[in-house]
C-alpha cells in the first residue's frame, strides 16, 4: 500500500477528542508540503481509558484540566481559521462512527467521512452517536449510507477496530491525536510538524531546534 | 515593576516538571525576540495535585503517559539543543529549591538560579532537594549560598511560596510549565509562542493561522 522508501506517517484518532479536531483538518495540507504520506486510523479511547483505570475523559475527572481545553482548543480553532461551536454533550460516543470510517481508512473517502464526522460534533453540535446523524454526512459524501451503515455492524467490522484499537493500546497510544512513524510516537496535534520531521528524516540527531 | 502598557508574560513553574526544564531555557530569548517582558513565579504542583485527589504526578500514576514523557522530553531537548539526562528519582522533591527561587524571582538571580536548578534535575542528574546541592548552585552563581538558604527557611517565605501556589491554583493552573498573560492561561511549553502572540495582541481574532 506504501510505496517503498516512501515516507509515511500514521494517524491515530479519536471522534470524541477535541483536539483532534483540528489536528484532522490541518494534517493532510502539512503533510503534502512535507512530502509524507498519511494513513488515517481510528480506534477508541474508551478501552484504552478503562485499562488504565479510567472510566472516562481526564478532561471530566480532572475539571481544572477540562475547563482549560475548552478554552485552549477554542484559541487553537480560532488560530486556524477552523469552525468551533462547544458540544453540549462530551464525550460523545464515537463507537458508530469509528467503525464507518475503518471501513474506508484506505480510500478517499475515509479522510473525507472522518473530517465530516468531526465537524458535526465540534462545529454543528451535532449527536455522531446518532445513525440519522451519520447517514446524513455519508449521503452528503455521495456515498450509499445504508449499506455503510449496514457493513459497520457486521461482526467483522467491529473485530476489526477492537483489533486496531489494540494495536494503538500495543504502540503505547493513550490519548488522541496521535501520530506513529514506525515505533516513534508523537501525542499532540502540537507534535504534527516534529513527527513529519521524524518521518523524513528518523532520530534524534536529525531534529532541528 | 511592570512598565504601563509593556507587554508582560507570566511563567509558572515546578522545578519537577520535565518539560518545564527545556521551557525555562527557551523563554528568555524568545520572549526577547517577541519584545515581551517574563515574571518568573516558582510554584508546588504537589498541592495542587492533591487538592485534584492526585498523590503524585500523573506520569507516574499513568504508566503509558510516563514511558511518552520519557520519550518526548528528550527529543525536545535534542531539538533545542539542551543537554539532557533521565533523572535517577522522579518527581524530586522541589520544595527548598522553590523556596529560594522565590526569594530572587524579581531579581536577575533568580531566573539564573531556576535554569541551574533545571540544569542539575535534568542535565546532571543530581539531587535538588539536597540543601548541599542547592548551595553549590548559588555558590555557582557567586551568590550568598547560607544566607539565602537561612532566608528561604523563614516562615515569611514558607508563607510566601503557598500563597503564591494558591495563586497558581485560583488561576486555573494544573500543570508546568504554564504561562498566564492576565487572565489568560497556557499550559505546555509547545504553548509558549501562542501565549507570546496573546501578550502582543489578547484575543482570539488577533491569533494568526
Amino acid at each position: 500500500m506504501t510505496a517503498a522508501g516512501e515516507p509515511t506517517l500514521t494517524f491515530w484518532y479519536e471522534f470524541a477528542s477535541t483536539y483532534s479536531y483540528p489536528a484532522a483538518f490541518r494534517i493532510e495540507r502539512a503533510a503534502a508540503a512535507a512530502g509524507v504520506r498519511v494513513l488515517w486510523r481510528p480506534f477508541l479511547l474508551g478501552p484504552i481509558f478503562r485499562d488504565q483505570g479510567m472510566d472516562t475523559s481526564p478532561f471530566i475527572t480532572y475539571p481544572a484540566k477540562g475547563r482549560y481545553m475548552w478554552r485552549d482548543v477554542a484559541r487553537l480553532c480560532a488560530a486556524a481559521g477552523v469552525p468551533w461551536r462547544q458540544p453540549s454533550e462530551m464525550p460523545r460516543n464515537s463507537l458508530h462512527a469509528a467503525r464507518i470510517a475503518l471501513l474506508g481508512q484506505d480510500q478517499a473517502w475515509g479522510p473525507a467521512f472522518s473530517r465530516a464526522v468531526y465537524r458535526a460534533n465540534f462545529a454543528d453540535d451535532a449527536d455522531i452517536a446518532d445513525p440519522e446523524v451519520l447517514a446524513g454526512l455519508l449521503t452528503g459524501l455521495d456515498l450509499p449510507a445504508a449499506e455503510l451503515i449496514a457493513r459497520a455492524r457486521e461482526p467483522a467490522t467491529k473485530d476489526r477496530l477492537k483489533a486496531q484499537t489494540a494495536e494503538a493500546a500495543a504502540r503505547g497510544i493513550f490519548g488522541s491525536p496521535s501520530y506513529t512513524v514506525g515505533a516513534e510516537l508523537f501525542w499532540g496535534g502540537d507534535r504534527l510538524d516534529q513527527a513529519l520531521n521524524w518521518a523524513r528524516a528518523p532520530g534524534l540527531a536529525a531534529q532541528d531546534p
